[in-house]
């Protein structure tokens, strides 16, 4: 596969959801009843909480970016007052066949 | 300030914490009475429940790093089977100082 090919490749296992507060989604460029997606709704409980954590021990601080590094998936999570970035990449599963600890 | 004694504030800044699977501290470099410290026992919650999150959707799947990044810490904790690592790194609170969204 040429370099150009792999590039529009990885491209394309990239997925962009905004959502609103809610976790209802306002934008997306994935299949919505992909399995992608079924993260979407469970995250969103998972943000609230980890603001409330961090909001509960130091009113002052917040949560600017959350991000998770799966297995398959890389999950970055970008929390807005109004709305939710969240950018969901799928990773080269024969580069992270590295034995679990 | 030199650039030395920059780099020397900076490393005291960063705080290395390893837990049990249960979230007692088996090694820590921070006093456990610091404010650090309350993120510690909220955050193994976040964790297992972001775990369980990915294993419903997809068994074969598994989180392998988690990074918040908030206004005034960068928190990156690494799950593994018998312990974790966390470490929180204090951020320069001049720096984060940008408008919210």
């Amino acid at each position: 596969m040429s370099e150009i090919e792999e590039a529009i490749n990885r491209m394309k296992k990239v997925h962009l959801i905004i959502t609103g507060p809610d976790g209802s989604v306002a934008r997306s460029n994935i299949d919505l009843k992909s399995e992608v997606n079924k993260y979407i709704y469970n995250i969103g409980e998972l943000i609230d909480k980890a603001r409330n954590i961090v909001r509960d021990v130091d009113p002052s601080n917040d949560m600017t970016l959350l991000r998770f590094t799966l297995r398959k998936h890389d999950i970055i999570i970008a929390p807005g007052k109004n709305f939710r970035i969240i950018i969901i990449q799928e990773t080269n599963k024969d580069a992270t066949t590295e034995e679990k600890s």
